[in-house]
């Protein structure tokens, strides 16, 4: 896609490069990860954020990693391995993508191992691991590529579109979930007027939102938060397309912090809202979002800009949650890779995840 | 109140004083206002904000320029008068409240000087003046008090309030509009806990409002605008109240940007929206809140921190309107210093207005 030209995580011929996502807006610069420790550095100081692109960054970094161990002994060769596992799983115990990406590595290489035992060879096994990483983010650009295509169907040319916080290209491996319709729909020229809500306390739709979709030449005019309501109310939005961080059996989405009142401001505009959720954060054993725990987070975020400048009274109690639960009843329709789900989504959404597994094992 | 242990204008023997909100949270300083020069400075800089603080300083900066001015003649003192007049209205021009304390500055002056004709006192005239801007300030201080006390028979003891941007005790002569009842709460014992957003862009929420509660001994929580769907689903809030910078015919309420989302949000989570409104805010010549112009100020207050650091990409299109309109039907009740309205609010705002000025009329 020409309107794209951002690869958060990409090679080019065996050198591994990252976005630096804590320097933007201001600068555009990819860092190079040479070893192990560049790559938990760029994971552990957020540099690279946004589940699907930790997990991409990671399996190219094991990849990496893994080209560098010296030992042509199968099990020397895992061994340390297993070692660079731990330690990247270290870099951010939290991200669930992070440990999937780096189990899916494992299973390769051992794959591997056990293909050739006996006749191991060092230089196939590192190929294989470059080829998992290549499949890891191919998987998550297709599916980010197939949310995009689902999700413009319910989106017209010309429409004004809101969104909140980052669910772009740099937070993926490529289009992003919410965003993916918006630069779709650039490439075809839907002229689409995006509303990017600045998103505090750490402002991913100013650094972040703002910052990808101006330099893919998408029209996006950025807002305060509390503007979404008068936006709506001068009938410039349409609809609303938001990300999601953990979907429960019933529909009740959590993501960032924001995200339900934006929800409750569409409903009561009439605005359609629309949640861009992968089938792999759809967890079917969280019964509803009452279940879901809300990460609080440092009031120093509220209080002090980037812990610099006091913006509030010393010692001020605040209140610094970084997630909440969007119920279901606001969810016009939730948009997966393997389809779009409308209500009842406690039905909805287990057939399309029975579906989805069904298709998975046909495959096989 | 012994609560209340600002006072945003006060005169400290023949000693103008004035805070300067500039400056706050991080420094509590009060600067001399020595003469006319040093009052357009303070009101032109926004050091002085908040229309009836506005008001008050400059009814005492009129009194202080007054007092320096050296003739004993009366055509001579007049004509001195309304030059000085005419300078510090020009401090801000859009000022409503400005001009209505200076307008009552000159009538004074006018009886003073009719009453006197032929033996005109620069002593007597100067000692009246006084007296007029302290009784435009006691005016602002009984009129917020008696909103208070309306606005505290609509809450109860231990209730989670939330409000958005400043209408508290810096914003007037004493006890604020809509915060005044957690004033008067507080000194009684009322145990309230409040939820101040803290306002993008201005941050008025987090640099006023949490700093004149928290040296109040109020239990305040500073939240960004967008948790307050959050703490709203949490069970936190039982009332909202909120300023008014000018309410149509129909109860329309403009106030700052983000009020009208609050009310929304609050209806939608059965929370009572209270609205406090000085008569002297009542329009009843503007129809509706479609009649009321939403002034939009310079973008760089949300891409840039102060104008300091750049929060969004450069030359990103920003919209940033200062006010929006809560429409009536969100507003619970409107709380003003004659007494409580509430809907229908095309007829009671209206009778209460005339029963007010019949009142005005009795008592001359």
């Amino acid at each position: 896609m020409d309107v794209l030209n951002i690869a958060p995580v990409r090679l080019e011929g065996k050198k591994l490069l990252v976005l630096d996502q804590t320097q933007l807006p201001g600068r555009e610069v990819y860092i190079e990860i040479n070893n192990k420790e560049d790559l938990f550095d760029a994971i552990f100081h957020l540099k690279v954020r946004g589940a699907p692109a930790i997990g991409v960054a990671a399996a190219y970094g094991m990849w990496l990693a893994a080209s560098q161990i010296s030992s042509g002994d199968s099990s020397e060769f895992l061994e340390e391995f297993l070692k660079i596992k731990q330690y990247i799983g270290s870099s951010r115990p939290t991200a669930v993508n992070l440990f999937w990406a780096l189990d899916r590595m494992e299973g390769c290489l051992k794959i591997e191992i056990g293909k050739n035992y006996g006749e191991f060879s060092r230089e196939k096994a590192v190929d294989q691991l470059l080829s998992e990483a290549e499949r890891i983010r191919i998987e998550d650009e297709e599916a980010c590529r197939a949310m995009g295509e689902l999700g413009l169907t319910l989106l017209r040319p010309g429409m004004g579109i809101l969104t909140h916080c980052n669910a772009g290209t740099i937070a993926t491996a490529k289009y992003g979930t919410a965003l993916s319709p918006i630069y779709l729909g650039q490439e075809r020229g839907y002229g689409f007027r995006v509303f990017a809500d600045e998103t505090r306390p750490l402002l991913q739709g100013a650094r972040l939102t703002a910052w990808e979709l101006q330099k893919a030449g998408v029209d996006v005019t950025l807002i305060c938060d509390n503007m979404a309501s008068l936006v709506m109310k001068n009938g410039w939005v349409q609809a609303v397309v938001v990300g999601c961080d953990r979907m429960a059996a019933n529909g009740d989405g959590a993501n960032k912090i924001g995200t339900s009142g934006v929800a409750i401001l569409a409903k009561e505009y009439g605005i359609p809202f629309y949640m861009f959720v992968p089938t792999s954060t759809i967890d079917l054993s969280t019964k509803t979002g009452e279940d879901i725990v809300i990460e609080e987070r440092n009031g120093k975020e509220i209080g002090e800009l980037w812990y610099e400048k006091p913006m509030a009274p010393a010692g001020v109690k605040t209140y610094n949650p970084a997630f909440d639960v969007t119920p279901a009843k606001y969810i016009t329709a939730v948009i997966t890779e393997k389809g779009i789900v409308k209500p009842p989504y406690s039905e909805n959404l287990a057939a399309l995840i029975n579906r989805a597994k069904a298709g998975d094992s046909d495959e096989k």
